[in-house]
Formats: C-alpha cells, structure tokens, sequence
C-alpha cells in the first residue's frame, strides 16, 4: 500500500495546492502515495453546521469543539487504522528529518490542521493526538505546516525522486549543515569556484566538502553539534 | 506602502496557492499585501533556457547558476530596493516569531526558493542573500518554505486578522508554548473542562493559563526556558 494522507480541515480547497505540482505532484498522479481531505464542517452543530464556541475561561478567539473534530477523526481513521494521528501545532514536537523519516517508512498519517484560537483539549488527549510543530513560529492554521510535512515525507517515497537523491548529501543526514556548492561559470563576476573543486582530485574534494559542513554548522547552527 | 512580496522560484503556479484562500487571501485582494513571482527560467542559458548545471567537485544532483539566480534577483529587487533579500534553505538561520515580526515592521521581502541539490555560493555572497530556515527538515524547494514564512508573516500585517489578535496570548509570544484550550460541551466522553475555568474567578483563570504555559513548556521544549 502506497503511503496514505488524511488530512482534516476546514479549508480543503488548500491541497493539494503546491504538493500538485513538480516531482510531489507527478507522484500523486502516478499514485506513489495518496491525499484524501475530510472537510470538518460537515461534522458541525446545527444549521450552521458550527465547529468552534467560545474558549472556556472568557479571551478572545475561538476554540475547536471536541466533539465535532472526535467525529471527523472518527470517520477519517475509524478503528483498526494503523496510521499515526497528528495535529499541527506550535505547542508541539518540533519536526526533524528522522521524524519525517519515520513517516516515510509507515502506512500514512491522518492529520488534523487545527483554526482559530486552537482545539479543545480533551479531543487531543482522548485520541491520542501527537502534536507537531513546523518551527517556532506562528501560522494561521495547521494547512501549510501539513504542506511541508508531507512535501518532506513525499520526497523521500520510493519512486519519487527516482536516482536523484542516491550519493548526495543533505542536510541533517548527519548532524550537519550541507556544504557550499559551485556551478559553472568557472568564474563570475571576478569570483572563482574554490580551487581544489576543479582539481580532480576526488579525496581532496570529500574532505574539503566535509570541513566546510563542519565549519558552516558551528557557525550557524552550534546547537547541532551538541546533541 | 502594503508588505510587497516578490518570490523568485521555478514554480510560480505554486503561489498563491493556500495563501490566496481565507483570510490570508481576502487581505491579498484587499490590496493589504502584495504578491508577485519572476520566473527564474525566464533568466536561463540558451534556448532551453537552462537554470542549473553540474556541481563542481562531481557529485549527484544539479546547482543553480550564480549568472541567472543574479540576473533574476537584479530584476526583481533593482539597486534602491529596500527589501530584504532572503533564500529559502535548511542551512540558513532558524526562522522564529521574532524574525516574523521584524519582517512584518518592514517593506517587504524577496525570497529566492531554491531547487536541485543548491544554489552556487557565490551569489548568495554576491547578492547578499540572508538564508532562512523554517526547520530542521529537507523539502523538495523553497517554496513552500516561502509560504510558511508569508502566511506567518501576513496574519500579522495590520488589518489582515481583525481583532482576532487582540488580547490574546499565542505560543513564543514571551517565550511560552501556549496553555491549553477548553470549549463547551462543559462534559464531553466523560471528560470535564477544568473547573478553574468556569469559576468566574478571571485572577484564577490567569494564574490557570500561566502556570500550565509554564508546565507544557518545561515539559516539552525545555530548551525554550533555557534561552
């Protein structure tokens, strides 16, 4: 079974919007993996078909009822589904390459994009919720941080890259930056690709690509190499 | 003058995207922010309009040549364009709210989505491109980093949230991941919204809110306390 996505909104018009396009959007044509969107207002209160009220405790903004998001997990991901259930969330665990890489390797997830002030919590704790967060930073709704966790599971799919990733280094695969990297023209405007990239000597440029992801990660990013 | 972003990508039918629905999309109507993409490809070599070529060194994958991303970046942000330039990419500095607001106080942003293994280091020397990213994670390009950054960064534009913003309190706003929310049904699976929260007693509810930010936060990202 190809890696399956559920992703519980109130705004489905939003996917597969960017995923549609390029090597994720090909992908899903040729049926790689899959995304099914549940519309969670067809769960909601009354003639107005209501999914939020007023945060209990008084402040402004409103909150997601339990009960109306219960019986839109409960329909997406009935019981027996193996798929892990997430909601994106700032409060949550902050998402990293061995996460996503985790993912990759399951049945799918079943996401719930959280609006307005946030959702009840009892939903989140009484069906087992992992909460997820994109980065410390605040969104106007859980869509496009499932966006970008689902463009970084996609990628990683069997078949989706094709040979493009095989032999190359990234980012995080080893605790690292990625290293500076050259293309032609050999010199532009006055300024050369590093020497020893050109001189053929293929040791000389592993551990120069090496040194120079060691350097740039204890510039930028010390915090890396401490854990 | 409104926030004017201008994307540089190979990918312009991925924006607006989810950016052009709710109320990110009513304020872009509404002329509160401004959007518009150059396509690189437009700046390409020959007439395949070629954007990438081999990385110097060897290795798999493509790099984005200096002369086209600069020919791109010059006119999208011509010499007098106060705008930040920033680059998409999973080496840059860790994007958080602070950036987000320092970003909104301003004129605007270009942002350069990269695509392949990278983009030549040269012209991101050259053009003095900040690289931001949204977290520790690959994706398949910077776009829909882009969106994450201008979603973030629009909810806070003034006009675009309304008073939905007013009085509340949001994760990292002094530090805190943000306590957790309750809303009627007052009983709901045999769960109970906490009573403190429909005391009446507001010094309580505070002190509720307060205590539980503190709690989720030493809990979960400890690190956030230690900053």
């Amino acid at each position: 079974m190809p890696f399956a996505a559920t992703i519980l909104t109130l705004y489905p018009d939003m996917f597969p919007g960017p995923l549609g396009v390029s090597l994720a959007g090909k992908a899903l044509s040729r049926g790689d993996w899959s995304l099914e969107t549940v519309q969670i207002r067809n769960f909601g209160r009354g003639k107005h078909r209501l999914v939020d009220d007023t945060p209990a405790g008084g402040g402004a903004g409103m909150v997601m009822r339990p009960d109306v998001v219960a019986e839109a997990i409960d329909h997406a991901a009935p019981e027996g589904d193996k798929r892990p259930r997430l909601m994106m969330s700032p409060r949550g665990r902050p998402l990293d390459q061995d996460f996503v890489r985790g993912l990759a390797d399951g049945p799918g997830a079943v996401i719930l994009c959280g609006r307005f002030e946030g959702v009840d919590e009892r939903v989140i704790e009484a069906r087992g919720l992992t909460e997820i967060s994109i980065g410390d930073y605040v969104l106007s709704g859980g869509e496009i941080a499932a966006l970008v966790l689902l463009d970084a599971v996609v990628r990683l799919l069997p078949g989706v890259m094709g040979n493009a990733l095989s032999g190359t280094h990234e980012s995080f695969e080893d605790g690292l930056l990625e290293h500076p990297h050259y293309t032609r023209p050999a010199e532009w405007e006055g300024r050369m690709i590093p020497p020893v990239l050109t001189s053929g000597d293929h040791g000389a440029v592993e551990r120069w690509r090496r040194t120079e992801a060691e350097r740039l990660t204890a510039e930028r990013r010390p915090d890396l190499l401490r854990r």
